[in-house]
């Protein structure tokens, strides 16, 4: 089932008046922010079963890795209020199905598949059908206020090293609204706007799903944050001409040897930006880590030729055509100056740096 | 005044049935295909004013320099036709402010002014109101008869460097909509496919104004070229994976140092392939060489902030937001290998190269 409730469009929202709640549980639901319809409208969709939250993050309902792996975590809830199982073996056989289905909506975000595996972890270690429902919310809400906490001290770690005046490029939205709330790429941004540095951002449209125009410009309109949009083609031209003095991206997935998956155009902005000398950093919470896999190994996700093809009821290109939509790419170690963490800022090599600091499971 | 004839929907037409025309004359009018409802219909439109051509320009009816520059020498014809001066001189004077007017809709494409004082060192070399008009109507009609001339020329110079089995990639539209009716990068494309070799092309979408969707698709599509449509943020990607073998582009103007200026997101698409090895080709005709001005006088226009705004009926960035739009950037020598002209490919060194091969006036 799913309600909704329709807000006041974005630009009549008092500017910095409030955070914006991506996804949330709120009396036994999941309610999120249905991110397909910014920025025109600012509306909640909340859902009851675990199948509809499924479908919001297979639909970009919901988007952005953080905020996936709570939304999954919190279908996870729902599944396991929904069981009527009677004994522990067939709760957890309800809940694998449940997880199954929630980790095949999307190949490349690893924290999806930290959140959903952090869940298992839990119900297997209990007892009791009703030990195991309570902890697994429990596990949820705990992972929802974490993502906050983490983001915030990302966000420090990550603003510290921003000079007054600087102007920062970002790609896709690793903001508010690929979070719970904080952000880690803006959440930078906003922790330097909080310490009352000057900066002034640039954000890039990100085709073919636009997340810079939706939603980054949303967000930083909304938090009353200086930037301007571009379209992605731009990128090259504003840096030759020395407008930009740092990058700070998101993150979908990070390797042990520090190459990072995120939303396609990342890598050329990062090839970009090394050559003309402009710092690329890399901002993404420990659970982003994937420190089993290769480069060989990961599923960069196709996504529907739709996206290109047409805008609301525009018509972009013939129909028929052969298109290739690949949703990341890969960013390779020698691009990155730094990759932002709520630990520590991680500095080259990464293979030693990453080995150092980082472990979870 | 303004006639419509509405065809059938790209989707219907019998491919590589017939040559586009995106710009001719016939009756004493200017015909053109109105390229702001490709690719959903092909729609010609009718001109008997200077004004409405001048209108055309500016709205992107049509564009590409090369077919600017023709559709403003027609534009001069139909000035002339209409002008009702009795004495050379009060003709020159009415061709003056057409010429003014029609020189002012877009500033970086060179071939524009090219070919508007072509037109008028015809019209101030002839002593009688009907000469003049005569040689006006000639010299416009010579323009667009030679543009072909030229691509088709220009394709071979091109083609004859390409490989069989070659991947190339293009970007903006530099094909038949660009040019009066075979194209310059793409008429390179064209004419290395009628010379029996398989390529196959990766076309951009090119934000914002998707010149890549709705053109260079609809005319691969058309001809029956075998491609695929990419987002602009997949180019790095893909050279990466080793899918590209070739860039081949068109441009708006070239200064006497080898510097392009064309769409913006060329001079990112050349630096990447000067990072992947990929070699980076230019085709444009001789008409498109600015020998005077120096990288700092050429104007980069910056268009409406709409262009980002806005896709039919949807809003795609948040009201009231600042945006930067520049239409051109610009590619130094360096990342060029070679400049296709009608005359020969000129090769770096280009100070030297042009010096040598180009003049013109």
């Amino acid at each position: 089932m799913r309600y909704r409730k329709k807000h006041k469009s974005s630009g009549n929202l008092r500017k910095g008046s409030k955070d914006l709640f991506t996804v949330k549980w709120e009396n036994n639901r999941v309610v999120m922010i249905d991110q397909t319809k910014l920025p025109g409208k600012l509306v909640y969709v909340r859902y009851n079963k675990y199948e509809d939250v499924a479908k919001a993050i297979e639909r970009l309902i919901v988007r952005g890795a953080p905020a996936i792996g709570v939304a999954a975590a919190f279908g996870m809830s729902l599944a396991a209020i929904s069981s009527r199982a009677k004994t522990p073996n067939s709760l957890l056989k309800d809940l694998k199905i449940a997880y199954n289905r929630l980790r095949s909506t999307r190949p490349t975000a690893v924290n999806l598949v930290w959140a959903l595996d952090q869940i298992m972890k839990q119900a297997t270690s209990k007892s009791d059908v009703q030990d195991i429902k309570n902890s697994i919310i429990l596990t949820s809400l705990n992972m929802a206020t974490d993502d906050i906490t983490i983001n915030k001290k990302l966000g420090k770690n990550g603003a510290q090293m921003i000079s007054n005046d600087e102007v920062i490029l970002t790609h896709c939205n690793a903001g508010s609204l690929a979070t719970v709330t904080y952000g880690t790429a803006l959440g930078v941004l906003r922790a330097a706007n909080e310490m009352g540095k000057n900066i002034r951002v640039i954000a890039t449209e990100t085709r073919p799903v636009m997340q810079g125009s939706r939603l980054t410009a949303f967000e930083l309109d909304h938090y009353g944050i200086d930037f301007s949009l571009i379209p992605d083609t731009a990128v090259g031209h504003l840096m030759s001409k020395g407008t930009i003095s740092r990058v700070i991206v998101g993150a979908d997935r990070i390797l042990k040897t520090g190459h990072v998956y995120n939303k396609i155009g990342t890598y050329q902005i990062a090839a970009l930006a090394k050559r003309h000398d402009i710092p690329f950093y890399v901002a993404a919470p420990i659970s982003t880590f994937d420190l089993t896999s290769s480069v060989d190994d990961v599923v960069i996700e196709e996504r529907n030729k739709n996206e290109l093809m047409r805008m609301g009821n525009k018509l972009l290109a013939p129909k028929g055509i052969k298109i290739l939509n690949p949703a990341f790419d890969v960013t390779p170690p020698e691009l990155i100056a730094g990759i932002i963490t709520e630990k520590c800022v991680l500095m080259p090599p990464y293979e030693k740096s990453i080995a150092k600091n980082i472990s979870y499971g």
